[in-house]
């Protein structure tokens, strides 16, 4: 679905206008016109893999006329040195995608790979693991791809896809249950109305109000099976807050529905893939 | 100089419109029209601070009627509760901009936070640390900019802005020297030539030919000591090739001019930042 | 919350680019620059003002420097004559934005009208009326506004704004329990899952697989009450299909929570205004 | 000629983006990728068939591997149940978009219908049927292309497409001779000069200052008539002004050359279409 | 009206991003933070000055805080060393900005300044001078409004403004006067309808076809003389075809209504200006 | 290189708008659709053929179904009446690009002829010629990559592409090598440092400071003589300001590395080409 998706094709466009500016000076004065080139990208630590539709419409913006193909499938674990899409046809183009391409499958790589491994610490509970809005700006489609890649499940999209209610909204007009009254009767009917709840007493009253999911934040392990009983499966769970796979793991016992986790996304490092041409005949 | 740049007015933008897409579903149904607000943004772990521009930008492009102020100035070293940045005006723009400003400040804090780490391991030696093109596509400029303000120096900043004939360039041409006498003679003449080499015999082939700096890759720290040696600074010397803090403060020692690091970008986590709201009265 | 939607500000700037063209050819050659001259914005029937945000943006867009005053609030009724808006400033950027301005407001005006007169067949049952998608191409967000200013809740705003597994998904997928699951596993978080049924046989179905809403298309009077004795107001009821208000009412008797309609939108008569200049002194 | 409007493309783009977003929810959920589908669009209401090249446009920018064929011609006149358009390819990217497609064709087919109404009542006089520049913001090339397949002529296309002097001119400008000599030397060459006139006295002024055509709005049968007689056919003569059916048919018997409706734009309803998937092996 | 111009707006961007692209690498590193300047605009040569507005469009973008003056109105003739343009501002905005406004301002006085001396060619003859549509990519609307300035009228401004059946029309669909009858029929009312003519055979079909406007292309003066003769000012008469100003005289002695002219933007060199910046106080 | 260049893309498209805006009222009139034409461009004076690649995009963007050829390679020189690119497809299509491709390629080919006029002068010599960034707002790419063509080399493309310190720069900071240093340590590590010197006194202090190039603006040859002796050879020295080829002959024989000519890009005369067009059948 990447493919049809108009922001992902602006970051992809932008992306590459920063790169290539005025022009790559090195292909230009380098490279003769109309050398043909083979190339393969190259993972260079294990990691899994996604981004292979970014790196085809990186080429396919560049030139229409290069041939690609991913070897690898989006998803699946890959080990250093596995080559894992490769490209051909005009040589200059594919110098001049070359940086832009390898930053969306480094970046994409590294956040499914983040989200895998945090993942596999709650498998076997029925605890789903969240994304959040804490992605890199411009990326956030491809990011949360990358998550539902790791095994994820999407929070919402944007501020259009859900309704959250949090402190910052609660401080600014007082009653929690006015609040989501609101929230239920004023929002798109098909949004789902969260609320950010800090004590039982809120918990409560959230609930009376109509509330389909609590999100509680940086509550003990204890506080959250105490709002999980309360509840008693009527409304769904959610717990964030500097969630760590260990503490996530921890709190995945208690039983609530998901766990949300910026880090999978904010503070995943890149995985690493080099990109090696070679010279063919046209 | 962040507020002139036409890329960055973009990314702000397209940062905009992949959160709010069709609208705020939260903050419509809940904060009544009229309503205004204090916020401030404080930094929840230590580190550098980086974006402030970029924040006042953001919200300027939401509603050019909320006044903004940075408390810290750029690149100041901040603790955990620093409140660094105030705004206050329409309460829902500055919903509707809180988590773009925030993933935007997070991520530069990040970045220029592991480059001031990493640029403190070289303290005292004439090696400069660069960064590299391995930024987050769209965030090119950003985030290069927060490399300068935790301490390195801009590589080249697109492929416009420099010549680096690479090894796909070499596997494409054949010729170094004669690789780069064509990049001597026919890249824009406000370009440095710089030139990947991997033996000492391609050293002396590249400096015949007249390469204006040359970039080391995965050699070893004696290698790079012949280079140099050799090189006798008459050409600038730059090593490269996964280096980490320690490999770097290591290689620093035999005295290139430069080392140039990824991980700066391509894997700094974020710094933690928090805006808070309180109702004023307008 | 129009003024901060990028989404707005691009279909206003495209109107504008449409309308101007390489130039006003009139007023260029006719009206003298400096001339300064007062509008006022005047209904030439009665209806639902809606769109004054979007007036003020029109004119921001062509001159900041145009003084805007709202003399009437959004959702109020006005008669035939009434002042509803105020410009004043430069004479030429008056005219430039004339015919745009003035055809987002009739338009907008024509769709709240339109809801109103519809809403008001519903007044006292506790069925709430929805709008579609059915809104013209690039007025989605100002169309849907207008909705609400009528008095209608929006539906889902987008593709992207809930999950509603329509007649085409299901012939594609085949299975109504599989293809809920997997709405309900794999959509984020904070959509509900709403699923177009035919039979009692599929409401069950739904029911069984967890569907939050269900839309009925096309049912009859007596089938609409059947579904919603069977659901027992714990699953949602939409009853849509060529809703007239008539039909609506009468639908309505029977309780669904939801009932949506097109029209409103898609077949909504303009609401007539007019713009009327007099010269001002500087 | 609407594939080579870059107007057109743009409105395409808008549509697309509103209504894609973050992406489609509910089909990336629900469908599996691969699967395949043939579509089929029909006529759910009687009317003119307007807006096939648009249809083939959205599906373009949405997978450039869909194959597209109008069943029907632009400009017939269909039947309930008729297959108008036909196109098979990835279902995901079908089912992407239906909607955006549907609210196109569904608009432009209203307004050749609303059209091809009004000009029927015009059958066998000498005047012609225009439109004006009451269109959907954004819509205007394609609803102007929509009245002309109904049988209508084009006033402008937009302020650059020629040169009317209207009332809020001459509020601005003072002297009606005057601003026709300045609106005849000083707009382009081949721009005609049409005046909005409200008496015998204008009429008589407008031609001496070398009007090419004089607009007549809101005068009687009568009124028209006499100033036809005066004009001689030297000068010619548009009748405008919440101009009915019944109202035009009745003036066009005095012979203008012109009458002009907003309303077959700002008030036509949309004619009604549906698309219907079914599966296919690929 | 260069002001509310979208297209100039747009032009003006793509300016300023092709020379910043990222950033400026001379001031950013050499002009501290917080510098503030005075520049002026110089003549370095004399010449018709023109795009003052186009200057201010470039300042604002780059910078709102800016102060900007013009000294000498548009359409002076200046000489070399005058100050036509002050401003004042932050010192890094101004060094940025200062080319694009240059070159804007050069290209615009260049063609205002060919185009006067060429109208001064046709003093007191009733033969007007008429651009052309051969202007600079991107730059037709500020081009056209150079002309102007210069004291030419324009000719039709795109392909939008006005009908005119060439030779490569007539190619295509054979018969001189089905075209035209064609083009006075189907093409927007407000258009005149002008065709190319080579013979007097052809000059007096398009008469009976009822065009509005003949382009003599490449006549000789006893031609064009002929042909005024026949038309006997019922028709209007423009001459084109690579015409200097020394032919223009010659010709507009036999007096055709327009003489049309690409020279005056295809070969206008441009008028020398330069920036000079002195320190301020702020 | 032009086609991968997502600038050149946005001038292209900047183009087609501005010059079909609502659409092309003559060929939309008198063209049938369907009808399908043989285009060929043909040259009506002699010069340097460049903008073929622009050519074609021109006609991609148009309609993509159009079959290019370029008959004569970029930089030959061509006489008048040469063809030189040949295209078929669509008529209306070939009509709609028509003035745009030509504009296009008329302002390239007259830039390269002017350099190549302007090169020849120096023919012989070690000195190379230079371009500026005095090119027309919006096609810098396109001016520069014609100057190529005509034998120039490429000065800085951008103000990103090296670092040039000004009489501007040093009026607001002072101290020449000061400012140098500066560049030096704080610009990106690709860009090479020139400087703006005017006496001999400042030639020594901006080469002890280390720059790399020296620019020398309005000097005599004897004083230029002095520099290059003095420099010998260390440093590289560019000659400009106001150069003509005489000039640049003359100040070529003392042996400056480069001269700088504005007038090859701002005051070339356009080179004339002519489309014809002739009926295919399909």
């Amino acid at each position: 679905m990447l493919n049809n998706n108009p922001l992902v094709r602006r970051i992809v466009r932008l992306a590459l206008e920063e790169d290539i500016g005025t022009g790559d000076a090195t292909t230009e004065a380098v490279v003769p016109e109309g050398t043909r080139a083979a190339a393969r990208v190259v993972a260079k630590a294990p990691g899994v893999l996604a981004g292979g539709p970014v790196a085809a419409m990186v080429l396919e913006e560049v030139d229409r006329g290069i041939a690609f193909e991913q070897v690898v499938p989006e998803g699946a674990e890959v080990a250093a040195g596995d080559v894992v899409m490769r490209a051909s046809g005009d040589a200059r183009a594919l110098l001049v995608a070359e940086r832009t391409l390898l930053d969306f499958v480094m970046r994409l790589g590294g956040v499914a790979t983040a989200t895998r491994r945090f993942a596999a610490r709650l498998a076997g509970c029925k605890t789903v693991l969240l994304d959040t809005r804490k992605t890199t700006p411009g990326l956030r489609v491809l990011e949360k791809y990358a998550t539902r890649i790791g095994g994820a499940r999407n929070h919402r999209m944007s501020l259009a896809g859900g309704v959250l209610v949090k402190n910052n909204h609660l401080a600014l007009v007082g009653d929690l249950k006015d609040a989501i009254r609101r929230a239920k009767s004023d929002s798109p009917s098909l949004c789902r109305v969260e609320v950010e709840v800090r004590t039982m007493e809120e918990v409560k009253r959230a609930i009376e109000a109509g509330a389909d999911v609590l999100l509680l934040d940086h509550m003990t392990r204890e506080e959250v099976r105490e709002v999980i009983d309360y509840c008693n499966w009527k409304v769904k769970v959610e717990v964030s807050g500097n969630v760590t796979p260990d503490a996530a793991a921890a709190v995945a016992e208690v039983g609530p529905d998901f766990v949300s986790a910026g880090a999978v996304t904010h503070s995943a490092p890149w995985m690493d893939f080099a990109m090696y041409l070679e010279r063919i005949e046209g």
